[in-house]
This record gives C-alpha cells, sequence and structure tokens, in this order.
C-alpha cells in the first residue's frame, strides 16, 4: 500500500522508519516465484500445517505463478517499468478467477501486495459425538475455496507470511466444524472434550430461575464460520508476532479474504483494500475500509481508557489542525472520543501535544505514523524517535460480510471484485461496474479468459500511462502510483467452473 | 420504560431494587402539574439557567399541560385505569405538534415517561470576535424548536430533572455559537478568550512543514449544532451525579431529543425510544435503540480493558446460555468483544461468572441489571447485593441524526414520530406508517387537531383494550403494559404552525 506509513516531518513526533529505506527484499525474489495452483481435490498450498516450520519460505503467494517464466507472470502489457501481470494461463484459477496486478511507481523494489488463490480441504478433527469416527460420504471433510490479498507496507514480510499461511490457520479454526457445518440442526453450544462423554447442549440443563436469562441464545452455522475467520485472523497475528519478536518478519499488511463454504461467500476486511459484487449492474458493498478516519473514536477511546498507551507524546483529542503553544488559553475546536460534532474547548498545556488521530482522507494517520487500523503484524511498529509502540492501536480483527449465493440466480456477468486501495483510490465503484460491464460484454459468457481480462483492465485502467509529468489516466488525472491487485470472483457457475 | 430494570432471580448475582418497590412519588404529584406553554418569542420554560438552584421543582415536564384540569391533561378515551391523555388545548404546541400518553399497566404509581415541548431564546454570549457587541437584526440571538421525551427508570426523578433542564443545557452550549451559525463562512478554528484580541483562525498560522497533516479540517456549521448537543448531554448527566450524590434524585431515563435550528432537524438518541420520519408514505428512520445487544462489543471491550469494573464477579465474555460448574474443562460457545461470530472454547474457572451482557430482546442485560445501555442518570446503579456499580458501562452520550428540511418541500401528512419503547415493542415501523396515513386522511391537512389524533390513535393502538386477560391489541396478542408517549412533529409548515 502506498502512503500506509508516513514519511517523518520534522515537526511530526514520528514516523516509521522502514518507509525512508528499501524494503527487505522479499524472500527468494522474483525469479523464485513458485506455482500455487491447487491439485486435484483442492490440496494445493493449504495442506501443511500454521504454526509449524515455515517451509517454502522462498516462494510467492501470488496465484498461479509459473516458474518457468521471469516472474512467474505473464505480461498483459508492453508498457516499461509497470507491466501489468496475469497468470500465464487463464482461467486455470479456480471458478475461472481472473487475477492481474502492477507494482508501484518506484516506492519499493518489490510489489508489496500479495494474492493467494486456493482450493483448501478440511479434514474432521475428531467425531463431535466422541464416538469413533465413521467416514460416510458426507462427513469426510469440507471443502472450501479461498482468495486473499494481502497490502503489505514498511517491509513484504508479514504479506508475504500472510498469503501464506492464513487460509491454512482458518482451516484449523474449521476443523472442529466439519461434522457440525454438514448437520442442519443448530450447532451444540457445548461439547465434551473427552471422547465419548457426550457434551450437554440440551437446555434442560439449566439451573434454577434466571429472570434475565430464561433460554439459550440460537447460534447458526453461518456464525460459527465467522467466528473460525476471526479466530484464524487472530491466530496469523498471533503467529507474525512471533516471527516479529527476533525480526524475522518485517512490516505489516491489509488483509482482505474469500471464502467460499456450503453455498455462501464469506468475504472478511482488516484494512483499506475492498471487495464489492457487481450483479445485474447493481453494485452491492462487500467491506468497508478501516482507517484513521473511519476508526477515529475506537482510537480515541483506547487512548482515552489506556492513557499509558500514549506515552505523554499524544493526546487523544482530536483538533481540526495542529494546536500551537502560542494559542494556550485560547478556544479552539476539538473532537472528543464520544463526539461527532465538533465543539470548543480552553487550550491547556496537554493539548499542545501531538494527536493520536490527525490528517484527512489518505493522509489520516494514527501517531502520525500509519494510514490503515486494521491487518496483520506491525508489532515492531514504532512511532518515529520513540519507542512508543503502535500495534495497540491496530486491529487484527476482521469484519466479515455473508452472502448467500443460493438466493439469487446468477449469471456469468456477475462478479465479486477485490482490490487493494491502489485500484479504489482512483477508481470509483461505479467506474468498476461500467468496467465489468464493457469488458464482459466483448467476450463471450462461457469464455474463461474474459475475468483476467477484466482484471487486466481494471489494473490498467487505475495506473494509467506513462506521460510527460507521471502515470496518467484517460481524464489527465494521475494514475495510481500504489501497487495495484485485482481478484475477479465470477459468481455465476462455481460449479461449471470449479 | 418496562423491564429496562430486571426483578432479581435467585440465581442472577443481581437486579437494582427500586423496581421491586414502588417508585418514590415524582415531585408534587399529577395535581400540581404546570404549564410549561411557550409564551411569545418563546419564553417558555426555557429561561432559567441550568446548574442554578433547580426552582420548581413541584411542577411537571409534560408538554401543554393544564392547571385547571386534575393531572393537566385531557382523556382521550374513557378506559378506566389507563385513560390516553393529550394537552387540553390541540394545536397549541409549537409547530402544531401532536402529544399523547398512556400511564402503564401497574408497573408503578405514576407515569415514569416525561416529554418537554419548548421554544427556545438563546441570547449570544459575547461578541466572538472581542468588538462591543452591536445587537443587529441577524445576530440578535437564536430560536431553536425543542422536543424530548425522557423514559424513567428505577424511579422517575432522572426522567423528570432531565425533561425540565436538558434544553436549558442545550441553550448554554449554544450561546458561544449565535453569531458564528449565523455567519455564512467556515467557523472559526480558534477563539480568542481575551475579548479585543480575535482569535488565529488563519490557516497562514500553522508552523512548520506538518507531512501528514498538512492543512486544516473543515468543520461545518452542523457539526457545532451536533457537538452542542452532545456536551449538553454530558453536562446534564453530570448535573444528575451531582444531585443523585446526595440521593435528591434516583433513577435513570432514556433520553430522545429534536432540536429544529436554522433548518435543520436534529435527532439525539440516548437509550431505546425511536424517532422516524414517514414522508410520503415512506420510512426514514431517525434514530436507532442502544441495548445490550445492539452495544454488546462497547461493554465488551470496556469490560476487557477495564476489568476492575467487573469486580470479579462478571466475565466479558458471552454465552448463549449460563455456564455450569459441572462443565468446567468442556467446550462451549463463546463471543469476545473483537468478534461477531461464535466459537468453542474450553470452559475455565473464569468463565463461571456471570456474563456481563446476556439476555436476547427485551430480557437482555447488562450486569444481569438494565436493559438499557445509553441515557441519562443512574449514577446510584449497583449490581444487586453488591456495591459493584453500572455506571461506568453506560454511556450518556447520544448519537445525532440531522435532517435538512430545506432539502424536501413538505405536505402536512409529513411527520416526525417519537415514541419511547411503550410504542415500538408492538408496533413496527410500518405499522405506524399506516396509521399516520389513515388517521391524517380523515382531517383537513390545516385541521391543528389531526396530529394529537394522530398521537392518541397509536398511544391507543399500542395499549389496546382490557379484555379478559390483559390488554388486548386487534390481533388479540397483549399490548404494551409499559408507559407509553408520542410525539407528532408535522414537517410540512412550521412556518405556517409555529
Amino acid at each position: 500500500r502506498e502512503r500506509a506509513v508516513a514519511a517523518p516531518g520534522p515537526s511530526a513526533p514520528g514516523a516509521a522508519p522502514p518507509s525512508a529505506q528499501p524494503p527487505p527484499p522479499p524472500f527468494g525474489g522474483s525469479a523464485d516465484r513458485r506455482a500455487q495452483r491447487p491439485g486435484p481435490g483442492g490440496a494445493g498450498g493449504g495442506q501443511g500445517p500454521p504454526g509449524g516450520p515455515w517451509e517454502g519460505r522462498e516462494s510467492f503467494g501470488r496465484p498461479g505463478a509459473d516458474t518457468t517464466e521471469p516472474g512467474g507472470l505473464r505480461r498483459a502489457d508492453n508498457t516499461p517499468g509497470r507491466v501489468v501481470q496475469s497468470p500465464p494461463e487463464t482461467g486455470r484459477l479456480p471458478w475461472s478467477t481472473g487475477y492481474a496486478e502492477v507494482i508501484n511507481a518506484g516506492k519499493s523494489r518489490h510489489n508489496e501486495d500479495q494474492a493467494c488463490c486456493e482450493v483448501v480441504y478440511v479434514e474432521g478433527r475428531r467425531s463431535v459425538s466422541g464416538a469413533p469416527r465413521e467416514p460416510s460420504p458426507s462427513q469426510q471433510g469440507l471443502c472450501f475455496y479461498y482468495w486473499g490479498l494481502f497490502d503489505g507496507h514498511a517491509g513484504g514480510g508479514a504479506a508475504e507470511m500472510a498469503s501464506r499461511l492464513l487460509h491454512r490457520h482458518i482451516r484449523e479454526q474449521l476443523k472442529d466444524l466439519v461434522e457440525i457445518l454438514q448437520d442442519p440442526s443448530p450447532p451444540p453450544l457445548c461439547l465434551s472434550s473427552t471422547p465419548g462423554t457426550p457434551g450437554s447442549s440440551d437446555p434442560s440443563h439449566l439451573v434454577g430461575p434466571q429472570s434475565c436469562w430464561p433460554s439459550q441464545k440460537e447460534v447458526t452455522h453461518e456464525s460459527l464460520v465467522v467466528g473460525a475467520i476471526e479466530n484464524a485472523f487472530q491466530l496469523m497475528d498471533e503467529q507474525l508476532a512471533q516471527e516479529q519478536h527476533g525480526h524475522q518478519v518485517e512490516g505489516g499488511c491489509c488483509a482482505l479474504v474469500v471464502i467460499y463454504l456450503l453455498g455462501k461467500v464469506y468475504v472478511a476486511n482488516a484494512g483499506d483494500s475492498r471487495a464489492i459484487i457487481v450483479r445485474n449492474g447493481e453494485i452491492i458493498p462487500m467491506s468497508r475500509e478501516f482507517t484513521p478516519e473511519t476508526e477515529r473514536q475506537r482510537l480515541q477511546l483506547l487512548g482515552f481508557l489506556k492513557p499509558e498507551l500514549l506515552g505523554g507524546e499524544f493526546t487523544h483529542l482530536e483538533f481540526p489542525r495542529r494546536v500551537q503553544s502560542k494559542e494556550l488559553g485560547q478556544r479552539m475546536l476539538y473532537r472528543d472520543q464520544n463526539m461527532t460534532g465538533w465543539a470548543y474547548k480552553k487550550i491547556e498545556l496537554e493539548d499542545l501535544r501531538f494527536p493520536l488521530v490527525c490528517g484527512e482522507g489518505k493522509k489520516a494517520r494514527v501517531m502520525a505514523t500509519i494510514g490503515v487500523t486494521r491487518g496483520l503484524g506491525d508489532h515492531n511498529l514504532k512511532v518515529c524517535s520513540s519507542s512508543l509502540p503502535i500495534k495497540p492501536f491496530l486491529s487484527c480483527f476482521p469484519e466479515v460480510r455473508v452472502y448467500d449465493l443460493t438466493q439469487y440466480e446468477h449469471c456469468p456477468d456477475d462478479v465479486l471484485v477485490l482490490g487493494t486501495d491502489g485500484l479504489w483510490d482512483v477508481t470509483s465503484d461505479c467506474e468498476v461496474a461500467a468496467t465489468v460491464d464493457r469488458v464482459l460484454s466483448t467476450y463471450e459468457p462461457n469464455d474463461p479468459s474474459r475475468y483476467t481480462a477484466l482484471a487486466q483492465a481494471l489494473v490498467l485502467g487505475a495506473r494509467g500511462t506513462p506521460r510527460d509529468r507521471g502515470w496518467r489516466l484517460p481524464n489527465n488525472k494521475l494514475g495510481s502510483g500504489d501497487d495495484i491487485s485485482v481478484f475477479i470472483i465470477p459468481l455465476g457457475g462455481p460449479g461449471s467452473y470449479s
């Protein structure tokens, strides 16, 4: 991602050092990219245990990359410097998923975006009922389809590691649920820990009158999958913490992940990537962005409740501009953590500290350093010229939205579009929908290469073409100088494409 | 409000004591209700200083009440016991506002709902520029229209006090803004504290390069009004804290407040009352409810960050039913503060504590005690058989929504409906919209009594009629046994009605 971590300014207390230096080279480099194409039955890269030895460190997470070509991806245009690339064989990714990417305009030597597309098989851990497991056709395991975009900052290590391992954490979390999710009855509230002893999921086990709690809550299968994804994000972040404790892995990343399981699409987002569904020309937002602006109140509340996290350097109050010492005693507009409006307050000494949240739009920052408030990694990120950690203000938890694929008859032009902020910084949802219509209408509905062509068109459209002063869009506005990655997931025919 | 505070159950750690006893009699009693009808120019009850001696304690906050009738309100039906009442002279409230109320079905001797309708004049405090103030026609002050519903619980004192004083706090907060709001230029970011010294609102005063903060934020007039309302709620709550410190005032209340100022309608809600606009048959939600369910994650986060607030009696984790000691070591579904989904965890000793948030729907509770998570007062509210205060989990801050009255040409049938939960527990938004259409179509558009008739119809429809087993609705479902209060604010002709 671009500008996620601020360059240090003389008057700001800090900015992260990594952006001022070239990022550490990604493991292996681009010539070493290895295919992660899923094999039959969906073995793919999804079989290794997460948390185990991180074998295959030198490989990349880009989907469908080929070892025979330099970079593993195929060029989609001939622009020197920033070539749009896609997997060499279109239509080979699950569901005929389209993918394209382009590197940034010089910010780093390597593309800090990572992507992953997998079919993952989940074997049940053990019988829930405790009885010896008898494999029946319906309970032999579960398969989920997985797409992930990881937009790295301050080093590419976290994005690479997450692109390789997050789906394995999800698989681990789902192992306990294999039988439960395939059983149409409501999930048991309690499981026996000892095989052979059935858990007490019976409401008659309730003891005594409980005026405010007379019954048990209904928990859906869907909410178990959501919980599994949420916990997988947390465990991935903890694994990154262990790696970063020894400084083996640098940086952090936004994570936007899609899972298709048992008829439903789960979109989990932690960061400022974005997912939208374009269905019959209509736009359905499937994520929202987490930035210092959208999460201002959460950040301020944390600073208010835990002032030690501000280290005496920051104030949790927001001001519309930097307060100057000569304004002591004057009255200035401010917002506290409970406010959405503004009011005047008398400036006191504490208000001269740098505000926890400042700036607007792409320049908004937490602690003058980072422009995104959710994601994985960043365990070593500190305020510049300070030992103050920023991680306590960042959340690794995604927001998960669910889309029931069975509730609507999708046609081949209905797609789920995933993009890193490089796409969305210069392209509106409506422009994406227009491109979906324009590109797909030029291909036959059953041509599997149409989704790759669409991904390439979106990446090209956001990058622009090199002209006298930078990369320009047709309207002469600046194109995105950031890494840009796009997945196009067709919703019209999972069965026929997979 | 009904069931906001739980009756104590043997197995629950607590419930607030007041609901088990008759509530303290409201100051003065119903025969002493005094009119709060606004005088010409909108003096009304809005002129006294908030925080000063609380004169007029014996009076009620009900709008348009008359001293000559017992109860000050006029009966709208003849049902014994729970008579629907309205102000005696319809059309006398500002904007021809309609109002009706009914007492609960025996929970308390007095109606714990309070209401207030005022025209409030705001005189500017001083010239912002510091120059001696020269009253010009455009800067002589501001007038705002004000409607408030206060749904009391655990005693009626807080609702009464808030109904009498909250608009005065709002007036105080607006005093500084009188000139600023009437000046079309953007609000100054900084005000001089010394009259005669202009504040530095000039962006050229910025010092040094500020990479992440190159410019000042734009603050709108509208957001200043929102900030004024937010701070007024907080100051009202602080005033209640002072009163409750000496136990002069008991209980707490939800507050739903509407302000009309300079062409815009501000709807501020703290609690589970609700406001909707019905416009040309379309429903526009103007508030959302704050309950243990809707605010679960905020409450859990607070319990997680400040475990001392749980006093060793509660766990911040949520479980779908009460955990039993014999389930130690088994695995049960839970939700943590960052989760929207559910997952299994092994039950440990700490999990046997009562959960901070439990129950569903109207039976959801914080600390097994209170069913609403925002409002004013409750400073003395404790967990039953415990000294653990509940107030830290309650927020006095409203959510404020703004509706621009000038953006649409309203007709006389377009109304803003405010109701306490007594209305909404048994009436959907759509049913309210249908009643709006049905009742208003039977009156001439210029008949000012039509809005009172509508308020009465809504209250009657939610109360039902007494039958063999309780108050019943036409569909034979139980009517609301709660206090019910409804305001109907016509949007079609503020100018012509006021």
